[in-house]
């Protein structure tokens, strides 16, 4: 190891694996520590089809030590589970949870983001949001038992409290959410139970603009609100959440107040960057933008600390194409991979001597899936301009595209023969929870 | 349901399950209640599997609304998830833990059984056992944790207790989980740590009798300890357990006392009646075996209670066959299935005021897999006698025994698919745990 750059990167994303990646290939020159919590590289975009019992959570996840099983044989690479508690940028090192002590001389931090309640953390614990296997698994739990509840009610008031189901946010989780939650009750639990019909469940899909899926352009969401009423879900656009208790959500608008009796709330609303962002924020003044997130220099890297570059969900970051203005880049998993492959460019060029490179991303398109064979999608294709469909075809493109960008031959083949099949039986295959839950 | 009978089944496991498929036939007769703590029948026999991270636990488990759907469709079956607290048999009800009370004419008991830890409940917190898919994704975790922990210490001592396993009691279960540990730490995990060689690790099997598989004739015992020694596991046959407190294992033989670091132990000693046995003792004075099992009648009802069944392994039945001593009736889901039918073809007996007919098991055989490609077999073949063999044959037989055997043909082929390919790459692909584990 003497004499090699040792670069620590935190977080194994999309953006962090990228960087691993393309840092392994410069053996000689560089010596990588990979630090994340958990033991698994996680496929957020399908994350709500763990969700909704579609997929088993190993479909969409892997173990990071298979994942780069590649590039540990090269050696020079060592990975360890640990969480970062602090960073001492000035001592250029950083502190794990039980202590130990990490140095470096390039640091990468790729700790993606979580969920913000806007200043309303008491509705965590009622509205869990869907960023890691575990909030998958407790959403999962919710909505079982939501209708094993009903099942149970004799009181027609109780009863519609538990199947009813409030989706906060209608950005793409928030749409995929409440589309399938949809499609769970009117088809894959239809008779099934005795004393409720499935159907009388409904989904309400709450959004605080006003129109779904504000990243794509006005038609678009149009044929995406569209959709989702076909399959049921009730919109509520222009919608603000006052109040959460477990119990009931209460949301105004222009309209006035609306209290709904609901026990089953998913949080897709706010995002936020992971706490190391305040982590930097504290060492070396980072400046965060309002969601967490940390803002960057062209090349990824922060003012005045070459040797910190911040990436993925956590980087407020631009994207700087020669003659255009600089556009911000978003946090979609394209965007971190490109991320991560420039940032260990940039780390490779400076120990070269070489000047850094600004980011710039490359961006093909936007896709969201409604539900069953519902989607929309926007493709920039060069020297043609903008590619916009939506319906059967566009779900088909999401369907191929998700597949094809899932990590690793087995996981797609399963993935693949899982909504084959679901596709014809309306069958949710991992629709299990480890153990009964009493209450909300 | 006006002057149907009405039959509440308890438990959802291979008897619970067949007694309520035999009863739903009798659509004008009963009306059926079925109550479980959870919403799946789980596949016990693979669940050794999901705690050693082979398959996803929704492969070897399925919804119970979803397995029981052509029953629900015959109109006279409710399904409940609750936990039962109480058996009231002079009043003909049970209560469940919110309070609610449920009558019935005729009860089936089939709840099944617990881990015994022979009055050393402290060693539960240490020493999880493999009942529940709770249980499996516990010892996942402490597996996948115990390497991760073990690449992160420098101290050799230290190390080595982390990469030390201990596998408590050599029946099946015992068999099955030591033998795939010492896989995984041979091939599955080899080259992908930097500091540790996976292979270094140990699995030591703690067996109290003198032989491992002590339900199979001595000849395939010693075959099934041949075939573990070959995977690398350490066999202490003759050793008592006396002390675990999650630092390390105390046990003793007549050879003297052994103390053995390690933090990952597993339970697979003793088996006892769920609690429900107690429950049915104080109500109606029923007596337990030593293992908390329910004494039966000859049809599986209690004495002086012939409207209350119990059955699966929370029964301490036999077996009756003209001519011949009454056999006990071992612990393995056949037997359970088979007491499933029989409890039920008893109910519709009594309700048409027909005798009912003693328990006879048919016993086509016991198998037990060592690991890869090593399993035992011993079939009994009528007209023949017994049929008896191990090793690579014996594997192929237990394999697609089990596949066979596996609830729904959508489970089968994702276990067969997720099989074929770890056979020839040795991964294993469930190898995620939701969250990372501080301590063990």
């Amino acid at each position: 190891m003497s004499g090699k750059t040792r670069v620590l990167v935190i977080g194994c994303g999309f953006g962090g694996i990228e960087a691993v990646r393309a840092l392994s290939r410069a053996r000689d020159e560089v010596e990588i520590t990979l630090v994340d919590r958990t033991n698994h590289h996680l496929f957020q975009p399908l994350l709500y089809q763990v969700a909704t019992a579609g997929l088993s959570a190993p479909a969409i996840s892997g173990p990071i030590r298979h994942i780069l099983r590649p590039q540990m044989r090269r050696g020079n690479l060592t990975i360890l589970q640990a969480e970062v508690k602090a960073i001492d940028a000035p001592g250029r090192r950083v502190t794990l949870h039980d202590g130990e002590q990490l140095a470096y001389d390039h640091l990468i931090v790729a700790a993606g983001a979580t969920h913000s309640y806007f200043g309303h953390d008491e509705w965590a614990a009622h509205a869990p949001g869907l960023k890691t296997l575990t909030d998958a698994f407790n959403i999962r739990q919710r909505v079982v038992n939501a209708f094993e509840q009903a099942e149970r009610c004799e009181d027609p008031a109780r009863r519609q409290a538990w199947l009813t189901f409030v989706v906060i946010g209608a950005g793409p989780t928030g749409v995929e959410m409440a589309g399938t939650l949809s499609e769970m009750a009117r088809h894959t639990l239809v008779s099934e139970f005795r004393r409720i019909d499935s159907r009388e469940a409904r989904v309400v899909l709450v959004e605080g603009s006003d129109r779904v899926l504000g990243s794509f352009v006005p038609a678009l969401s149009q044929r995406a609100a569209e959709q989702l009423q076909k399959l049921g879900v009730e919109l509520r656009t222009g919608c603000r959440v006052t109040h959460i208790d477990g119990d009931s959500v209460r949301f105004e608008s222009t309209a006035g107040t609306e209290a709904l009796p609901s026990h089953t709330v998913v949080w897709a609303a706010g995002v936020a960057g992971s706490p190391l962002g305040r982590a930097l924020a504290d060492s070396v003044g980072a400046t965060l933008d309002r969601a967490g997130r940390v803002l960057v220099q062209p090349d990824l890297s922060l003012e005045g600390h070459p040797e910190i570059s911040v990436i993925g969900d956590l980087a407020a970051a631009k994207s700087y194409t020669p003659g255009a203005e600089p556009r911000p880049v978003p946090g979609v998993s394209p965007a971190a991979k490109q991320m991560g492959r420039s940032a260990a460019a940039n780390v490779l060029r400076r120990l070269r001597g070489q000047t850094t490179q600004p980011f710039r991303y490359a961006d093909y398109g936007n896709l969201a899936t409604v539900g069953r064979k519902a989607a929309v999608v926007d493709l920039g294709v060069p020297g043609l301009g903008a590619l916009r469909f939506s319906g059967y075809f566009a779900w088909l493109f999401w369907l191929f595209a998700h597949i094809y960008f899932l990590i690793g031959f087995r996981n797609r083949l399963i993935v693949l023969i899982d909504w084959a099949w679901a596709y014809w039986t309306f069958e949710r295959n991992a629709r299990v929870v480890p153990q009964a839950q009493d209450h909300a």
